[in-house]
């Protein structure tokens, strides 16, 4: 293996700082804990809009970020919607699409696998008469998702299957969406 | 209450329409089966992009959105990205977010109480070693997410406290997020 500078750069992660942050992470695990936000406006009917900017990391702030991001959710017609962005079922298929693909560039960068190609179709399927609070025997979320990946790169097949497996082992979305998560929902008075 | 078309539509959802959907469905249980779906492209290190147009809805395919929306997700510095989107976890407390206020919109619009304001916050704690695959005592997601409601309408407190509820009862997204849902990956040979 080359030990250039460019050759530290795979599948466009810097393997140098991914092993230099597992070092830091392990000589100080209070760094290792994070907090996430998002605030959320309802502009009409289905129409919100999320903004996300700020978070916490290794015992700070994080405003890295110059700029804030904003999401627009929305739901088609058949959803009473006027389709002003995805709607919030789709997001989540979204968000597990996109911790896969990078927990896999990553858990590859580590293992030295360089990557070509990454694509994933996820499908959920829904009984609407459990959100729609008519049937009881339906739950209000997807029964099951599939996801199919096409990936390849410079390994046999066995061992993109491995880095799969591994991607899925470490997947922030994918363990919160398979396990669940506790949600506590609380009103402040407008 | 007044009979005119106006009134028909509050918080921006046509209740009539609402409530023709929820007959729609009793009388043909059939067309409460949908399917959703994503497609996601990786570009590069933490940067990937997902594709969301068709669902199938009402025993037929939905062609109804005239354009794909495409959602980019990456990660901050400090978790290896160049800041290309919000991060999948991100996205997650947006999807949650979105359906727990779609879902209390739609609900107060069906029980008469208009709403004049909808914000929340979310924050989700995560301790990193466990993604980081250093540490197995920490799960990979969030060990919890707080969300605060802000929300304003012509109803007292205590009502508005009941939509509340009743958004959590049947918000798809807040039952996947909470109760988790099964997930069967496959990989296909490029």
């Amino acid at each position: 293996m080359s030990t250039t500078a460019d050759a530290a750069v795979r599948n466009g992660v810097d393997t140098t700082v991914l092993f230099g942050t597992l070092d830091a992470v392990k000589a100080d695990p209070s760094i290792a804990r994070f907090q996430f936000r998002a605030r959320n406006r309802w502009i009409d009917g289905a129409h919100n809009r999320t903004t996300i900017r700020d978070f916490y990391a290794a015992n700070q702030e994080d405003e890295s970020r110059a700029e804030p991001f904003h999401i627009d959710a929305g739901e088609p017609a058949i959803l009473l919607g006027t389709d002003t962005g995805p709607n919030p079922a789709e997001y989540l298929l979204h968000a597990l699409a996109a911790c896969l693909t990078t927990s896999l560039v990553y858990v590859a960068a580590a293992r030295g696998v360089e990557l070509t190609e990454v694509e994933s179709t996820l499908e959920g399927d829904m009984d609407v008469r459990g959100a729609l609070g008519l049937d009881d025997d339906y739950r209000n979320g997807f029964d099951r998702i599939r996801v199919t990946f096409r990936v390849a790169g410079n390994a046999p097949e066995e061992k993109l299957r491995e880095l799969v497996e591994r991607a899925q082992q470490r997947s922030a979305v994918f363990d919160m969406v398979t396990n669940g998560v506790p949600v506590a929902v609380e009103l402040m008075p407008a």
